[in-house]
């Protein structure tokens, strides 16, 4: 059974300016995608950044990596899919699915981790200090999932 | 008689992630080339952006324009050459001529222009508040130039 | 009266990383918002650059110009409305207006200038050459708009 | 004993336009850094991109990773150290460390992997087709080395 909500698609169009002298995409944009992709995860699920910046919680990159499969082009439809590998409490684990739209070719898959930080740099223990934050990211787990969000 | 210093030549080496599909330098680096070159440009005159924001003097950017004569590839040296056109007091144009060293055909010529305000956002009239910095760039106004720093 | 079709506007969300450490959208992202808006519009009039690239068309960017008027902040969403200024048949002057979706203020106007040109670099009389394109462009002349499209 | 020869260190000063809004470098550039330190990296062993491109061959990027361990700031200076972690021939994998020159303290390490193709797409067997450019990544791998070139 899944408890993760069905998320609306993320869609990147591929600009102009983020192709290279190859022709194609260059490699950076993706990392950027993840950044948009998880930026409206997390407004999806009803924790958008400017929730969390309210309640002083600032979510810090520790990593990034990401692993091409296909190039993609000019124009190109990319769905990004994001959804949480792990949660520890302490580490949050992103992973992210990004598929040509015309093809259904898997172009790229990326994984970015996090920490939680209060704003003035204390490690923040998600589910003891906001439980409801770690239960919204644990049920997008995953292994919670089967199906429409599930890489 | 030019009192304007002499100049340390900014040089931008072009980044493979700066070319696009056609090959060549996307015509938006060449925005962000005048913001190197004006950073180098204020440093080298002694009114560094660390300076003015001690001092509180934010200076943000007004309007930009680039004129693209011939096209730059990567790896490709560019020379920016930057400096005051008018200094009114309430604003700062400056002027940017980018050269390609290997062939020294001017690539872009480009202007920005800015105002001068406290961190609060109120309007500063440098002659009167700070007729230091007001000088320094005033000295480096292409009409006291002649040679090398003159575009 | 108007003969310029009614376009679907075309929106940028601003994403984190195109904001500066001022807290701000960094003004040379707006540079590629224009050429966002640019490829939107000629989709929208049916000559996007897959179909000029196919016609052996290229039409090089001769100039930028971009007025800032109000910032913008990460998660606004920007309209940005293109719009033919002049088309001469040698060059083509696109205009662009962007508001903040949220209060309806400009935040931005700019411009840009194109040649066209065969792929061997030949320059191309619009008019003469392809004139359902000099039309295409003629036709959402701002002097032809009232409303919706106007600046 | 190391082969390896001693590499003029790769800087990198921060620009403005690579902050955001956390007042820090966004993540995104260190992956751009990577290809500039890499470009460099291969002009300083004898086999830019051009001499490469010349021959035919093409060698695109198969994965990022990126650890970031201290953020950096607008001016910082950053010593980028590319060097070979491993080169089978068919794959090769660059090992980046990145230093605040300031502080001396390591801000990110990464690593990219590689394959080599001609220009159609063949996949190249390095040691056999280009034996010298495979012994210019080898002599310059990690376990040869001590000191300057150590990461």
């Amino acid at each position: 059974m899944c408890y993760a909500q069905i998320m609306e698609p993320y869609i990147h169009t591929v600009h102009y300016y983020e192709t290279d002298k190859m022709g194609i995409t260059h490699h950076s944009n993706y990392i950027r995608w993840m950044e948009e992709a998880r930026v409206d995860f997390l407004n999806q699920i009803g924790w958008g950044f400017d929730r969390m910046e309210e309640l002083g919680i600032a979510s810090p990159v520790l990593s990034v990596s990401s692993h091409y499969k296909h190039s993609t082009k000019f124009a190109d439809k990319v769905q990004i899919e994001a959804y949480v590998k792990d949660c520890s409490g302490l580490k949050l684990f992103i992973g992210y699915e990004m598929k040509n739209t015309a093809t259904g070719e898997t172009v790229c898959n990326g994984e970015t981790s996090h920490c939680f930080m209060t704003l003035e740099g204390r490690p923040i223990r998600l589910q003891k200090e906001y439980p409801q934050l770690f239960e919204a990211l644990d049920k997008n787990r995953i292994e919670h999932c089967t199906g429409q969000n599930k890489a």
